[in-house]
């Protein structure tokens, strides 16, 4: 692999994961997994999702936070949502202690910062020849930039070091003496609501086992180990995979039950 | 590989099938491919679904029987359809002459049993450590569980066979001679019924050609062998790929017309 | 690799793409990738799109040509939308200088003859068996032909030369001086709209600057070259990547706000 710490390139087969917002049935995603073999025919080019919201880029900031950290050292992590293509949005590419990340200056990447140390790199558009389009950097840049990862000694020679970076990450507010206003970070396929508040959080805060959550209709009282404790659509907050408190209806949608979404407030109260 | 049978580790590429009801847009799949290819990083992961409809165990049991078998020998086919997650439903371990099939035990793999011999293990929670979440087995107990199959000599070294299984096929019922109630097994992405009998059992029925399925509007006479005998948005019973019975609509949709769904009941009658 | 040209197998990985429009959730892309790493264990097999809309020709038409030729030399493009499948319609594999494409002989393939010098042959049934069920040619016909082309010396050891295929392109129309009838060739993921007029079609008219097009609701004028010049929900023509000419609305749908579909026509003014 390449990079500013001079370590040389790895023997094992490339890794390179790509989450879009493209869908797949105009051939474009297609596209750029042809140019990533082309470059390197023995990759493992692994799918994640290419059914983002089309320009949603919360969703795929929170989801990248889902798959990332679980792949081999020195996988190449591809994130193309790219709604402001062909302005001077910056391409970049973040590097984490074992990970590598593709994709715009968008905000992409804000989970990613929260949680992590990095380095960030620019992508030096005119280090990908004269046949860049102006609409699709996935294909032209992105995917090249990707593969060059493993192909170049130092990311230097197509990229620079950048400080500057777009984040939308917003923690909790605290209220009052026991009082927090909680925001939803992301509505999952099942309909669970993410919250921005996780289980380290709640050590912060002494482990509290009396709280509650106040929704339109009253309370969620405490906090759930496991969906097996509550009967059939009951709704409960509960620890996501990742750590986050998650409220969630058994064997239902919660977020259309309690019709809430992504940006909505919701109290945490201690007692 | 492993199992009971002492076969030392096969030398071929390592082939997982996955097929889930998680959608693909919150990374949960990208984080069990992750996961996968930590622990076999030759291994070829194959997408088959992630579209299953939530929590629909009949829809992914019909799907299974559509692709294990044409499979190599030793392929690993993961199927995480999981309402139960958290609750004591096994997770298990299934196999068959030459494929293996991991999953929970909530019937999702009826139509395993009943097409092929088979030998069941009940994978230990135990062996995969401490960092199990109760909400995702998925990526912290089942893709670990597919490859340690081809990882450690026994399966046994993980797991421990059992017997007792959850499975929900039901065989049609003979209602009086020449008369007989089928069920509707499933409904395909072309809106194909496709029915709980089998070429087979017409054979043991010494192949009747005179008979019809009804249905509100009249009845279907005879069993085709291919759409292209009838005519446009024609509705027709002909056997599908694997040998069950099917109604369908030529270049339409059979469900929406007649307005019918899995579960549904439907009579044959021989005359 | 197998052909006329005589020339060898080659030695590096194969790659066959796959784009359907099976939907997933059935399992019958499953089956055809597993017979595809049956035959070619070392195949890199990559998912385009398996949400073409079924029956949808012209769509899968259009959206092989966004990926097709970005691929590595002697890939195999596999392309299964088959609404005539059981019919007399032909199986056909077509060869281009670089690439391979197998499917049914609907049209699917016209752009590639529109736009590349190539080779045709039909695929003989009778060299795949007894077991080649009527509805399902992907999984019986179309992917083991597809697997044999790297497999065999030669093409016609499986099929034969055939010149008369079926297509449906339609140039753009003169009308008079200055005014061309353009009609809509496909709808893409983000509903702009792809038109029969090329960069090349207008370098030939010699680089007007001073056109137009006719909406219902008035004129676009002149050709943009990126989105970033627009205002956000503001309608424009541009380019797209592979330099057809489209109207798109900036980080919006220009389909459903100009309630315009595939075939539709649109008239180009030059003045």
């Amino acid at each position: 692999m390449s990079g500013m710490s001079g370590v040389t390139m790895q023997k094992t087969k490339p890794i390179i994961t790509v989450m879009t917002d493209f869908g797949t049935e105009d051939g474009y995603v297609g596209a750029m997994k042809g140019v990533l073999l082309g470059l390197l025919p023995d990759a493992a080019v692994v799918d994640i999702s290419h059914r983002i919201e089309p320009f949603n880029i919360r969703q795929a900031a929170f989801s990248l936070l889902n798959y990332a950290f679980y792949y081999p050292d020195n996988t190449v992590h591809l994130v193309v949502v790219d709604p402001g293509v062909g302005t001077e949005r910056k391409a970049v590419i973040i590097r984490t202690a074992n990970q590598y990340f593709v994709g715009p200056d968008n905000g992409v990447f804000s989970f990613i910062y929260q949680q992590e140390a990095f380095q960030a790199y620019a992508i030096r558009e005119s280090a990908f020849g004269q046949e860049v389009s102006s609409t699709f950097h996935g294909r032209d840049i992105f995917a090249p930039a990707a593969a060059r990862i493993f192909l170049e000694k130092r990311l230097e020679s197509f990229s620079e070091p950048v400080t500057s970076l777009v984040s939308f990450y917003e923690t909790f507010r605290k209220k009052s003496d026991g009082e927090f206003a909680l925001q939803i970070l992301h509505v999952d396929h099942y309909g669970n609501l993410i919250l921005n508040f996780t289980r380290r959080d709640w050590i912060k805060l002494n482990r509290p086992k009396d709280l509650k959550l106040q929704l339109n209709r009253g309370f969620l009282y405490g906090i759930h180990d496991t969906f097996g404790e509550a009967r059939e659509g009951q709704i409960l907050a509960l620890w996501d995979s990742r750590g986050f408190l998650q409220i969630a209806r058994n064997q239902g949608n919660a977020a259309t039950t309690l019709d809430l979404n992504v940006g909505d407030q919701i109290i945490l109260r201690l007692s």
